[in-house]
């Protein structure tokens, strides 16, 4: 399955010239084939308007290890789907996004190529850190405020209370703010982040704001508006970006058109949700404080996602000027039973966007398979939870770890490294290559388990963010990540960051992090390059990350592994320098490069 | 990947409680799990507006072979989507349409359960015949007919041309006419066809009339409307029915829109059609005979496919009293470049026919992949050929036959059983149970190879056509197959059926078709049942169809082999009469079930 000599191609620029292609234009797509591969003839296949058509592919270079077919691709329609048709000694393969097959597939797992506008440079090259304000940092400015009727305060030290549906769970209020977050850029510099989002800014009465109040103001609580323009500013001082947080999905039940919808005769808002005759409405998995929006309501689309009025687009104006919007529960936005408008909603919030910043970023909150939703004019990727999170919680986890992903009855077992491989080429073979580069790789969010208390060690939790900033995506750390704070649930995780109390603090996670981070600005083929897996056993991932300006190769060990040896010439490369973790600089021997051998979990980088 | 012990569900009633459920409805899903399984806990997984949720199975009955689980699947949204996580033994597997997997897999392949209004009963139960009027047969009327302009008249045992683009192919006219085929119907009837379908009748300055010239009338050279009526109704009075052959996409050149809206100023047709500003037009696949339709024009969509006045409407209504339509590059109708409105259209075609007619029928035609378009409330499926005729003419085909699949620049090879089987569930689970059940297994039409031409033997063209009548799915039968016509491409397919030269006829074949249309009618399991792979080597394929009114075993074999022991209580039954083919009845010895050995290809079927 993941043979060095299987034939290789992805979206990549060492195999597409043209990422971000015009519609109408051609582009060039290559294809790298084993010199002992029986292929004689390449086509390329695709689709225009969904009629198959096939063009002839050409030999562009030839040598001892490997040849390279080109072939011409028209950009037709706004998405087009391709694959290889390989012919030889009696044999047609197909080479989609999951690999070579030897039957006739729909086109399911077909390569992707968008004409759509490209997602920003500097979202692609980010490294994004999550922040839930009531559990970051607080301002001095914290302790003059005064507790709202709806909170039970805490302590900064207090424990998270996260067992069971609580009803103290929502209201534990430890009053982290806008300022705080404000003071501590200088340890996410230390860390290499390059984006700040923070989970929602609009009042409502909960620790986690999810259910907005208004979308007029900033909380009072942290900082009201003045400590958001704060905040904006520093990130952008530091030439860093900023994305809020929009619930499309629902408002508060205290949300201002809520309260008017539901208790004034007539109220123009009534028309947002969705009122049952009985007085009752609908919301989200049933929560009655979550109230549905309608967005098949002309009325609503113009109130939050559509034009120069919209909520989506006033805070992309100054004096906030964010860069963006992570679009909380945006699988389910625009969809209820038989009403499904949510792809008009995804391109009105991102023209939207971009009419106020051309340089705007969207992305959907889609906790699992989002591939209808992305790659095309809507969401610019996912937070990724079923194409990275999953797939590397199955390989790292500790059994022990009560960990879950969402939803799941059960935990998922520990697997072995061939179906986190499976997993991840199926899900980046559905959101295609421009949708899984720009989606966030996240080992946790605030809604879910952290990755320290997934893989129960230090030592793999390093090997996980390892993963996190060489994979193909763009690293999103949960602040607190990188000093290996743990829990067991999104409740859990939100435990305050413990800034005061340096020994719960793990320097060397936190070292990796950075190393990462600056490693990741400095290679261009860990941003942009392509992904080709170079060895796969239960317990080893090894993979190229293939780029023009130079590549890399990594090996991940999640236990203690002999020394594994890889053919030279396949690779496509001899010897490698060190940049990164443990082992020495690669070497070539007799043909063949040899990956030191490691006495626990570990995580390597060499230059090629 | 086929065993009798693997986890088994699919959309039959021997699995799911309803195949047309209301929304808002639940249904019971049931799964099968062998005695030996390990799985201790089953829960159906759906998503409800894009967020996953996991409903728990229970254990309805056990017995010392097989466990039954079952399950409560609420239809929320109109297409549920679902799949099944088994767990146990420290293993967590997925069970979605294409067989078992231990990763997380996307919703790609997941069971589908359609909402929408159900395909008609007749048409699910049918026996197609498609016939292609200018080469079936010509009534006494056609010699008083003259010869148009555009045609080079051919004598009814004149060869075909079909080589290259010779401008003769379309103009070699042998004079078919309506009549032809009203005179013949005992002959369908005597194969067990229950539907006939017809190529385009409206005038058309070719033998194929797939470049129409009005949609106003029939052709005169075919009997003109009257002639039509004559058929319809004999049709009709054998308790058959009737589909006619719309070309959506596009017309002919000396359609009379087209003729007005190029040369006349401003005409109101001008917006039918694509023109550019230099008078140039778009046209199907570059042919400028075949302009394009603009389906997003609303005077085209009420002139073709919206309302009681259209094209769709009218001729559904008596005196013609049509039962539907079969769609003409349905693939590509609507969408061009950035456009696309093809769902639209397919779900106006639908409610425009559906109103005149609430059993009618609407299949498309998609000769590749479909999956996006059917299973709605748009076509009720499609010619099947990338999900029935490919993969069998890639498992039976004569190695050195020239046919080729559509578009496809080289043969595809003769492969193993596994390939076949492979390709065969990929494209189910695409589709969605119903709308592959409503889909047509053909296994050849005026538009490809014949299948007799692409087997290269009676024998094997027999076991297509068992596979043809015992695969889920509707039996479309190009009319000739029954005699094994030959045809190395979808022109040299379309021969004169020779009436008058019995010494052309494979009197085997016939035998075989009338066989197999019999036995269909007969068992309900053939009609409606469930599949199971029994058996699958690289020249058997054995398979259940079961259903609670009975199931059968089909067994096929494409050369020679050896006897096959399948286990008696994996596959759930024990003895089984002969009712079709070699071999003789089953027998259960010592807990196994022998299938008897074969010295030549072969096609079995008992009753269980």
């Amino acid at each position: 399955m993941t043979s060095l000599r299987e034939p290789h191609h992805d979206g990549s620029p060492t195999y597409v010239s043209d990422e971000a292609p015009a519609p109408g234009s051609t582009v060039t797509v290559r294809l790298r084939t084993d010199a002992a591969d029986p292929v004689e003839q390449v086509w390329v296949r695709t689709t225009y308007d969904a009629e198959p058509t096939y063009h002839p592919c050409t030999v562009a270079s030839r040598d001892e290890h490997a040849t390279w077919w080109e072939g011409s691709l028209p950009v037709h329609n706004p998405v087009t789907n391709y694959r290889f048709l390989l012919d030889g000694a009696g044999e047609q393969r197909w080479l989609s996004a999951v690999g070579v097959v030897e039957h006739d597939p729909p086109d399911a797992f077909d390569f992707r190529l968008s004409s759509h506008k490209a997602p920003p440079d500097w979202a692609r090259d980010a490294v994004v850190y999550q922040v839930f304000p009531d559990r970051f940092a607080r301002s001095t400015a914290a302790d003059e405020r005064e507790t709202p009727a709806w909170a039970v305060p805490a302590e900064w030290d207090d424990a998270v209370v996260f067992e069971g549906f609580d009803p103290r769970t929502p209201a534990q209020f430890y009053g982290g703010d806008l300022d705080g977050i404000t003071e501590h850029l200088d340890h996410l510099a230390d860390i290499g982040v390059s984006v700040v989002y923070t989970t929602p800014v609009f009042p409502g009465e909960s620790n986690h704001r999810y259910n907005a109040s208004t979308f007029d103001e900033v909380d009072p609580l942290l900082g009201g508006d003045a400590a958001y323009v704060r905040l904006a500013t520093a990130v952008h001082e530091r030439g860093w970006r900023i994305l809020g947080d929009l619930t499309t999905n629902h408002t508060g039940d205290t949300h201002e058109w809520f309260v008017a919808a539901r208790d004034v005769e007539g109220a123009p808002a009534r028309s947002f949700y969705y009122f049952l005759p009985n007085g009752a409405y609908e919301c989200w998995m049933g929560h009655g404080t979550l109230p549905k929006l309608n967005h098949a309501d002309p009325a609503l689309r113009a109130a939050m996602v559509d034009g120069p009025d919209s909520v989506v687009a006033r805070w992309l104006r100054p004096p906030y000027d964010l860069d963006g919007w992570r679009v909380d529960v945006a699988n389910m936005t625009g969809r209820l039973g038989s009403i499904d408008v949510n792809h008009e909603i995804a391109r009105l919030v991102r023209r939207t966007a971009e009419a106020e910043r051309p340089d705007a970023f969207v992305i959907g909150e889609h906790n699992h398979d989002a591939s209808a939703d992305v790659d095309g004019d809507g969401w610019h990727g996912t937070m990724n939870y079923s194409g990275f999170s999953w797939p590397v919680w199955s390989w790292l986890r500790d059994p022990e770890s009560p960990a879950r992903a969402f939803g799941r009855p059960v935990p998922v077992p520990r697997r072995p490294g061939d179906a986190m491989v499976r997993s991840i080429r199926e899900w980046q073979g559905r959101y295609g290559w421009r949708a899984t580069t720009c989606s966030w790789n996240i080992l946790g969010s605030h809604d879910s388990a952290r990755i320290r208390t997934v893989t129960g060690s230090g030592a793999v939790h390093r090997v996980a963010a390892g993963l996190q900033f060489t994979m193909p995506g763009v690293p999103m750390l949960f602040a607190g990540d990188e000093i290996g704070l743990e829990g067991v649930n999104g409740e859990d995780s939100r435990r305050p960051f413990p800034w005061g109390d340096p020994d719960k603090w793990d320097d060397d996670a936190l070292a990796t992090y950075a190393g990462l981070a600056r490693l990741r600005g400095e290679h261009e083929a860990l941003r942009r390059g392509g992904l080709r897996w170079a060895h796969v056993d239960d317990d080893t991932l090894v993979y190229l990350r293939e780029h023009p300006a130079g590549s890399v190769l990594v090996a991940a060990r999640r236990t203690a592994g002999r020394a594994i040896a890889l053919e030279a010439g396949p690779l496509g490369f001899a010897d490698g320098s060190l940049l990164l973790g443990t082992g020495a600089d690669l070497v070539e021997a007799d043909g063949v490069v040899t990956l030191p051998a490691s006495d626990g979990p570990s995580f390597s980088v060499w230059r090629l």
